[in-house]
Parts: structure tokens; sequence; C-alpha cells
């Protein structure tokens, strides 16, 4: 698909179980998946095929700095530029990155999901609008919750473990404190029909311009 | 103009200062106030004229209850039916409801502004479109000291009394909490440009849907 014009880049933060990801699949089936490139944050973890494997499970996969930030930089510039990209592709399981990658074509709009990614200065200055999900802390927990156990087969004990150790510590320092750049915040992000129209309206909006 | 479909009503709340009054205006500009009926909440303070002067200025104006809601309920009914309505005209300088009124036509769009209108769940209930401007109160409060000095000539001590005693209790106390009605909370309304396009490409879509 040629694009005619600069692609615009819009990216998702929110913290864990806020509904970020139902409102880019929202958006992703509104507007196309053919139109747009989708680069959640997560598939950057670092690559740790160099660390033992005891090693890895003990990273916080919560902070910053386990997330490869300048790539997913270098590759929004690239899809920017028109040029293709080959999106890291995260063994969740090993906790390393897999060998396999996905290539990304540019297009006319570059979606970018994470609970990060206004965290970070540098990313931040690329997005042509930066939504924020926002939902209470105790439904963050409870969508968390009821995710691990359902869909990862966690033991109850491990999730609360992992929330009070590195998923609240981590909210409380970097994603709440990134909230004041957004454009604008969504509450209750997965749900919000009135909020995703008014998005969706303007990616239409700017596409057509 | 003729309707041909319901009007769409929409409700921009938010503290005093937050830009509220901005968004709405650039809503009006560039949407047209022909396709707009504009009812800002402060039009409907009550009529005063039964209470001595020295009794009025004592009423608590940031509280709900110096607001006739009802009436401004009973005029959103009346547009949304097809009918047009009289917006009082409150004067400010005598504290009380003026003798004359303005005649607003019904319109596409019903367009409600003021503080405390989440904050009222029968109110609450007519909008299609709930938005909510939210700024730091610190810039709230500079925003309405200048305002109060330059445009209306009041001396700096009593600006700071009002919004010690009356304002910022009421912002604590109804409009702060009212925020998590909101289906879009937008930072920094006044000067926001990604979030003024995306509310303006909505009520377009809407306007022709």
């Amino acid at each position: 698909m040629a694009i005619n014009r600069e692609p615009l880049v819009i990216g998702i933060a929110g913290g864990s179980g806020s509904g970020k990801t139902t409102l880019a699949q929202s958006i992703l089936h509104q507007i196309g998946e053919s139109r747009i490139a989708f680069l959640p944050h997560d598939a950057y973890y670092r690559d740790q095929a160099d660390l033992p494997y005891e090693e890895r499970v003990k990273v916080n996969y919560d902070h910053p700095d386990a997330l490869e930030t300048g790539l997913l930089i270098e590759h929004i510039e690239s899809l920017k530029a028109g040029h293709s990209i080959d999106l890291p592709v995260y063994d969740f399981v090993a906790y390393t990155r897999s060998p396999e990658t996905i290539r990304v074509e540019p297009k006319s709009i570059i979606l970018v999901e994470g609970i990060l990614i206004f965290a970070e200065p540098k990313l931040r200055t690329l997005f042509n609008m930066k939504l924020f999900v926002d939902a209470d802390p105790d439904l963050c927990f409870i969508r968390r919750l009821q995710r691990d156990i359902t869909e990862r087969g966690r033991p109850l004990e491990s999730v609360i473990q992992q929330y009070l150790f590195t998923v609240r510590p981590s909210y409380i320092e970097f994603v709440e404190p990134s909230k004041r750049f957004a454009d604008v915040i969504i509450p209750e992000g997965g749900k919000n029909a009135v909020a995703l129209q008014m998005v969706i309206a303007r990616l239409k909006g700017m596409l057509d311009e």
C-alpha cells in the first residue's frame, strides 16, 4: 500500500489491567489491520540469551531497563521513513528473545502500546497522539488476577507477590507520573465506547486529510 | 434549521480555571454557533430577588444549591423535544437573575458547560458525551487570580479568600469526585489541540450520521 504522507504515530499507555490492550485491539479492528503497523512495547523485552535461566527469571520485567526502547525508537523512525522493520518476538516461556522476527511494513498509522511508553522522553516526542487508559487500581489488579489464573495457570500467591513487588512499584514510580504527558485520558478504556468512537473519528479524519 | 435526529447533548465539566470555557468556545467556533445550543450552567444561578442584597453576597456560589439545575434539565429536555427555551440571564453585579432572557432555538448539538454538571445524577444521564477538563490546581488558581484581578478588578486578598473558603472546598467535595463519570478526561483543556481535534472529529461525524 502506498503512503502519501508521513505516518501518524499513536501511543496507548496505561497500567497493567487498565484496558489498554482492548483499546488497541478495537482500534486495529475498526481502522483495519491493513492500515496499521502495530508495535507492542513488550515485544522489545531485552534479549537475555547470554544470561542463565535462573538469572532471567529474577529480572524485574516491569522496570524500563527490561525493555530495549532504543530499538523501538529506531523502528518507529524506520517506518516513518518508509522502510519495513523486523519486529522482535519475545519468548515468554524461555524469558528471552526468540530467534524469529515478524516483518512489519510501513503503514499510514503506527500504533505503539505499552505501560511505559510515555515514561521515555525520546520516545514520547515521536507520538502525534498520546492516549492514556486509566482505571482504578483495584479493578486493574482484579483483571490481572483473573487473566493470570485463568489464561496462564499461575498460582494466586505468585500473582499477588509479583503485583506487590514489581507491578505496583513500577506503576507508582514510572507509569502514573507519565500520565501527565497524555493528550487524552480514557477512563475504563476497554469498555469506553464514547472515547473509542472519538479516537476512531479522529484517526479516520487524519487518514483522509 | 430543521433537525432530522435527536440533538446530541455534550457536557464539559472541570474546575474553575481548568480551561473548560476555552474548550467550549473552541467547539462553538469550529462546529459553528448555528449548530449549537449553548447552555452555561452559571446562567442558572438562582433568582434571589426575594433576598436582601447583604444576604445575596454571602451565598456560596460554588455549591450545587446555588444553581437551579432542575430548570437546566427542563431546558435540555425541551430542546431535545424540538422546542425553544428562554435561557436565564444572571446579573453578576446585583447577584440575582436579570429580568431578561435569551431565546435559544433547538439545534443539532446542545452544549452544556459548568463545574458541577457531572455532580448531578439526573443531569448526568442526559449527556451523550461527557468531557472533563483537568488541570493542576496551582495552575487553575493562577488563571483565576489573573482573570479576577485583570478582568474583574478584584483585590488579591478577596480572590484568595474566595478560593480557600468556597472554590477549593467545592472542588474537593463535588467537582473532583464527578470526574469519574467522564467519558474522556482532557488535560490542560484550553490549549490541548490534539484532544480538541478528536472531539471536533467525533462531533462532525455524529452530525453527518
